[in-house]
């Protein structure tokens, strides 16, 4: 199917929007009259330009407050009309989008809506053009599809069909089924935007929320099927009016638009099997220029510097099926990549070229196994590795030491958490749900003591997978940490090594404030084992499935790492002691500087 | 009557929201508990470091979830109600807060609420502490606060109390009235917020969007005269849960909290009568290293160099009752004072500097006239001027040109707009409401190409003084221009002696494109006059009281000037022609770059 993009949906001038658009890989455009109006191009070049691009306009929009007026109101509206007629044939566009009417003066009569539209479509044909009439979710009297394609079938006018908003339909909680009623042909123009489930004023939400498909939580390849069911064959058009995709990069939306547009066409045809999403982490790697303090930290841990790369100034540390690469380039300490055990590697590298996710270019000598990466949006590269134990790369690294293999209190990294860039969280969401085959789970917002960090975690299925998303859900938070969670069975153990093995935990373990556990204990009657808690900077929390106790090691350069025992089903992250975790890691810097 | 503010409301850690709580003048706190949890001091310190700073815990908060539970689950309750007793006897806090139960658990019955309450103030009483009962908006079984009354008054006990909260009463559209049914000594405590008009599901707008009274579209001086007619002799407090005053500095925000109750008092207060509004522009002034090019702009349009400061290297261009300020200092061109037209100067400076705007430091000669300004959130200088005809101060300028007081064909100034700091935009609406005294216009989102504007007119009764606020929606926009619209009542001949007077208006006239005005004649039935906007680059709006003609210059640093002409009562500032507006000058700074 054709696929199509708003110009609004993108940020920038109209020469700049259609740029990115093409280089994305769209068919076509909606042009967006305010972008039109603010262009100091000609229509005919603007025309021009979108034809040098290899794009068509396959949509002009919008035109408002056009049916249902007072007769005297008509006559000024078709006129209207008919300066916009003569632009298109001067833009080569021959598909206008009208709108229902919003206007307080707008008569709720729907022969009368018919008989203007009819009208209107009678214009539209002398000059080839075609109009697709579309419900507002906030029009005065028409506000549901069903309604306007009832209007339209009165009116009886070859030039006249209706333009499926998806948000329109979903947002008011209308049943897209009814969209087989609806002959194909009739449906002159499809608009796809998702939308996270905010309970808002519909308009406010519209015009500041609307994401891409994927991004929220409207069921777009449901509503798709319905229109394909009805013999739609026209484009998919993606219509976004998002707040942070206006400040954004528009080559990097562009593309990301077409990923959703990619990954939808993938959930409509049955025929292709979706990959199964990773089994484990293979690595975690670190970037720094000085190895030396995260080892110590490693060590002190449990972890033993297994091995060095025969190459690379990379080392291998590792405790059972935790393994963490430090590679000794850049500055401070960061998490740079990320291996993920999946089935076929190479089926898993071709989905993410589909999805425009490129494998990055990586310098590797002959004998070295082949491991492609692909750039996850905030920078991490992901690399997708196979499920042999032990795995094929593993003997890139001459062995240093046989312990790092046997199996320790550190079972396997169970998350690692990123910090994403303020503008392409949207973006990111529907990379690890799509490229890496995550499912996401819910949002949460959680008080750092300089703002709100927003939080989303997402998880293969059996949670042997999961990531943490983190951004500042307004302005410029700085929130630099990222960081990598080690699962064990024995919490206890752990942060007792990590108090008896060096001589006091003061400089490893994130000290955690005693009024948490005096809170600790109001909360939940847990005993004697509080005591240990405390003493041990462990933090708690509890859910219907099961508990979580966890701690945090001091952070050196961008990174800290986590310790954490999942009892029972307990499935999330500790949200509730993040506050406390954020407010010690202030105070750790505070310190520090 | 003593002021308050809850820790949740400023930024930073528990001992710098204490600093800067302190410093804006405040008697006591609301401790809220994440502050208290996060932090390392124990409760005797946070104590002594409270004592120290001159402020009283007036409120612990919250405390959740606790009445009308089964059986099993009140034990727990109260045990860890108990466990918060000695908590507060360690803070030396003695009012905790208990909010309305929002479990699925909790049981729709007044009398077991009232009884279960009742044991809770039994047990406080013990301590000395005394029960604030609150009932949250979207509590389970008691969300208007005139049912939490009912069932402290059926517990009947003298240490339960209720507590009011602004925007738990009035979100949800209660009358406020009935707090005269409720006697003063059972109020406890009285929380004041104010939030926008969002139609929004109540939790997120309670959580992200409340703020300072006065910012908000709440009456908040009506509800606290309720409580006050009701007898309430207690504190008012401000509790707000702010995303960006969450990352705001907290010095500014306590400043900015404290000068929203101190604008509430004076409200309350009848016998203080406001001080009247601006009633015109003294003049703007404008700071640069080069005065050139401004200069010569300002004499296309029909502006005099009429003088020179005695002691000074600003210069004076006049033009009928418009004055500019030229000042030879700093780098680009930026506007950084404006001078209001007040009745009585020393009394605006009193209610400024009452309101915590200090007099800002002023060099001057001693012969020099006396001109106090404070500072705007933005770092504007807001100057205050007599009425008098010519002005005092004009004396400091040596007569280049007596044409300067001759009538021009620009008359004065009708507005600037000034750019707001991110963080700082609810601050600077306040600031103008209260010292300057000007009354707020709807909120507009204004698209530029690359992100949107938000944006806000304030402007004195009759529109003598009108200045647009204009802020980034999200994250950060850079829209770094300011500008004087200068009024006319010709805006053709000033179009035209741009035009004709330099050869050409090119490099003086922001050029609009073909496309708008294409646009204009779809919309408006302007007959030939729309030649002469399109040939001069006048834009135009309309609006039910009357017509706007408007033009842009090109920038100049961060400057440029607007030339409007209101027609009728048109009462706007054509923000339908901004995203028009905002792409051209876009493209004259992309052709400069």
């Amino acid at each position: 199917m054709r696929k199509c993009i708003a110009t609004v949906s993108v940020s920038g001038t109209l020469p700049e929007k259609l740029s990115a658009i093409a280089a994305a890989g769209f068919d076509g455009i909606e042009l967006f009259e305010n972008d039109l109006l603010a262009c100091p191009l000609p229509p005919e070049e603007i025309r021009e330009r979108v034809r040098d691009l290899g794009l068509l306009i396959d949509l002009y929009q919008p035109f408002r407050d056009f049916e249902a007026v007072p007769d005297e109101r008509l006559a000024a509206n078709l006129r209207r009309a008919e300066h916009k007629f003569q632009l298109m044939e001067r833009l080569g566009a021959d598909l206008l989008l009208v709108c229902s009417n919003v206007s307080p003066r707008a008569i709720g009569d729907d022969d009368l809506a018919a008989e203007h539209l009819r009208q209107l479509a009678v214009r539209a044909a002398e000059h080839g053009i075609r109009v697709a009439y579309e419900a507002l979710a906030w029009g005065r009297h028409v506000s549901e599809y069903l309604h306007a394609w009832r209007i339209v079938r009165t009116a009886d006018h070859p030039n006249l069909g209706v333009c499926l908003d998806s948000f329109h339909i979903l947002s008011r909680g209308s049943d897209p089924i009814g969209i087989e009623a609806i002959p194909g042909q009739k449906i002159f123009f499809v608009q796809l935007s998702d939308a996270p489930p905010l309970a808002m004023d519909v308009l406010q939400w519209s015009r500041h929320y609307r994401c891409f498909p994927g991004q929220g939580s409207f069921d777009l390849a449901g509503l798709t099927i319905h229109a394909l069911n009805a013999g739609y064959t026209g484009p998919l058009s993606l219509e976004v009016f998002n707040d942070v995709f206006r400040q954004a990069d528009a080559a990097r939306t562009a593309v990301d638009g077409m990923r959703s547009l990619i990954a939808l066409e993938e959930a409509l045809d049955g025929r292709t099997a979706l990959p199964p999403p990773p089994e484990g982490f293979a690595f975690a790697e670190l970037t720094m220029a000085d190895l030396r303090p995260v080892g110590e930290l490693l060590r002190a841990l449990g972890f033993t510097h297994a091995g060095t790369h025969h190459s690379k100034p990379v080392e291998l540390w590792a405790q059972g099926g935790a393994r963490i690469l430090l590679n000794a380039i850049g500055d401070e300490a960061e998490l740079s990549a990320i291996g993920l055990q999946v089935a076929d590697p190479a089926s898993s590298v071709k989905r993410a070229e589909a999805l425009l996710s490129p494998v990055l270019p990586r310098e590797r000598d002959p004998e070295d196994a082949r491991l492609d990466a692909v750039a996850a949006p905030d920078g991490a590269q992901m690399f997708f590795c196979g499920t042999e134990e032990p795995p094929e790369w593993l003997a890139e690294f001459s062995p240093f030491s046989p312990a790092g293999s046997a199996p320790g209190v550190i079972t396997h990294i169970d998350h690692v958490a990123l910090t994403q860039p303020l503008h392409y969280f949207d973006e990111a969401e529907l990379f690890y749900r799509t490229v890496l085959c995550l499912r996401p789970h819910e949002r949460l917002d959680m008080p750092d003591p300089y703002g709100l960090v927003r939080s989303r975690a997402m998880s293969s299925p059996g949670g042997a997978v999961r990531m943490v998303l983190n951004v500042a859900n307004v302005g410029a938070l700085d929130v630099p940490w990222q960081h990598v969670a080690l699962a064990t069975g024995d919490i206890m153990a752990v942060a007792r090594r990590l108090r008896e093995g060096l001589g006091g935990a003061g400089d490893i373990v994130l000290p955690i404030p005693g009024n948490y556990y005096d809170d600790l204990a109001a909360r939940y009657d847990i005993g004697p084992a509080l005591g240990q808690l405390r003493e041990l900077d462990i933090l708690y929390d509890r859910d219907e499935h099961g508990e979580f106790l966890h701690l945090y090691t001091v952070t050196i350069g961008r990174v800290f790492f986590e310790i954490v025992q999942r009892i029972g089903g307990y499935d999330g992250y500790g949200a509730a002691n993040a506050p406390v975790r954020l407010a010690a890691q202030h105070a750790q810097h505070a310190g520090a500087a």
